[in-house]
């Protein structure tokens, strides 16, 4: 088959593969229907992450089950699954824990940019569908193996509430699922940091109720000054960066919450500021496997629409341009179809 | 009045000093009952944060009301008080969400190691006995204006639960009210980390079912194998150092919780690290305040006895022994007597 491989800073490349094959008894290999472009693809294909050697992409996926392995019996040819960006046995006491990017076993699912796949702990990892979806959720569906779960993670662990004041920094695709899963969770007031048009629309449209254009402690002051001087409830963290979490920090009332899920490059948080900053802190990468059943069944619904993230579509074998776009930001997140 | 001053490190003075009265109509003073040294004032008498000029010093006190300003309506004279080392409004928005040390009026009590003290904000920051109270009765009083509450907040931001794993980093007075905290509130199984017998020894005494004498990451390989590879639910940090804090990270699971207290002393986190450690991160200057009305009742009907932290009593004016004492850690906390 061909799959995509990064050679190195912005050399991504659509090349021969071994096809996937079952390789423990719980393995499940699945036909990928939809797989896409992750913001932290980016942080190799920018060089940030150095490559050392050829390196096979895609974390998030859906798709028809090919086949099983003899110990897989949660899942079955035929069925449409979704799964974690990470595998899990999701019986281990991490995953019990509802931490199953920790789980014990837990292995990073890094070929999903390909027409077939491998998935390791079939039966911990894939949660299937009530049946084959229509081809127009399919979107919202593949959102749910990674940034639809983590900006819903990031709601979590910011502890939103109905009626919470909450800050999103970062209007990538995962910020702005945070801000539909604020949405959804009840949140009051939804303060959108975002200084791009498009983005800012989608924003609004999942349901933010204020746009700050600011950056860095600007943003924060005026998060501030829009909270009679208090802070927000909940603030999302989802870049990474050591001025998107200060700015975190500083727009968070004492007794708040930050869930951050954005992948920290750089970031050190210095203790005394922290301690008087009299925040609560969670985050790390999200347990999306715990929230599948949840939201595969909001979407079932069609009371959450995440597939609107994607403003490009592909076929598989330009995804090249996909990287291109998203790096250039021309497009917030590209889908790609086999 | 003879008060007590720094003048630098290891140099304490007990020496005449103003007299302090009402300023505001919102003031009290309080004649002190009993007054302590705090693990915190070590920082300056090491010189480990520098003094800059002759420094009155405590911050820990309970007393009788002698006089109370105009404004001052919960509290009269000849009433039994205690208050907290942050003085608060206890009306501000913050102070309503329970971070009263984070209150948009806050004051630090910095003269509290003195016969006479004024508390400013004495509406929001005092909070009176059912009846002025026996003398046995007084440490454990004592103990609610920083220690205890410290214990009780670092147990709270920790979420220790009924059957909670929880690991306590620190021995001193702060650690050990943490043991007594943890297990008023139902831990299944305490661990308190020391290696000094007299300590070892309290906090058994407070509930420790298991002690850790390794330190760093020693430690944490130690809870992680008490706890079969898992790591403490919950994790409280009462020391406030690089090495601690990193103990503190290490030994809880992913979705853990770190509860810390100790004020950071050149505390660097690193984002990464935390970001995979998949902790839950809360703490600050304890909100004292919040607790004391619980506290305060379960010292009355004699539910917890965290007085037993004081092994040195001294007269007030031999203060400066009180120090020596704490410095070399011949005595876990010195209570003074005026």
């Amino acid at each position: 088959m061909l799959g995509t491989v990064l050679y190195g800073p912005r050399d991504v490349r659509f090349e021969e593969r071994d096809t996937p094959a079952i390789i423990k008894p719980t393995d499940a290999i699945i036909r990928i229907t939809a797989t896409c472009v992750c913001g932290s693809d980016l942080w190799p294909y920018r060089g940030i992450n150095p490559i050392t050697q050829p390196t096979p992409m895609g974390h998030e996926y859906c798709g028809i089950v090919e086949e099983v392995g003899n110990a897989v019996t949660s899942v079955k040819p035929g069925q449409f699954v979704i799964g974690s960006f990470f595998a899990s046995d999701n019986t281990c006491p991490h995953c019990q824990a509802g931490y199953q990017t920790s789980c014990q076993q837990r292995e990073f699912v890094s070929t999903a940019q390909a027409p077939i796949l491998r998935v390791p702990l079939a039966d911990g990892t894939l949660v299937s569908t009530p049946e084959v979806p229509a081809n127009d959720m399919i979107p919202s569906l593949l959102t749910l193996s990674d940034v639809m779960g983590t900006g819903w993670f990031a709601a979590d662990a910011a502890n939103v509430r109905p009626g919470s004041t909450v800050a999103v920094v970062g209007d990538g695709a995962v910020g702005l699922l945070g801000v539909l899963s604020a949405r959804q969770r009840g949140a009051g007031r939804i303060i959108a940091m975002s200084r791009h048009k498009s983005r800012q629309k989608l924003a609004r449209e999942f349901g933010a109720t204020d746009i700050v254009s600011e950056r860095g402690d600007q943003a924060a002051a005026r998060i501030k000054e829009m909270t009679m001087g208090i802070g927000a409830d909940a603030v999302l963290e989802c870049v990474g960066t050591q001025e998107s979490m200060m700015q975190a920090i500083r727009s968070t009332r004492p007794g708040g919450s930050i869930g951050y899920v954005g992948v920290p490059h750089g970031v050190e948080l210095d203790g005394e500021q922290l301690f008087f900053a009299h925040v609560h802190l969670h985050g790390g990468p999200a347990p999306v496997r715990r929230y599948l059943p949840e939201l595969i069944d909001l979407v079932w619904q069609q009371k959450i629409n995440p597939g609107k993230v994607f403003d490009l579509t592909l076929p598989l074998d330009q995804v090249a341009e996909g990287y291109r776009a998203m790096d250039e930001r021309r497009a917030i997140k590209t889908l790609l179809r086999p």
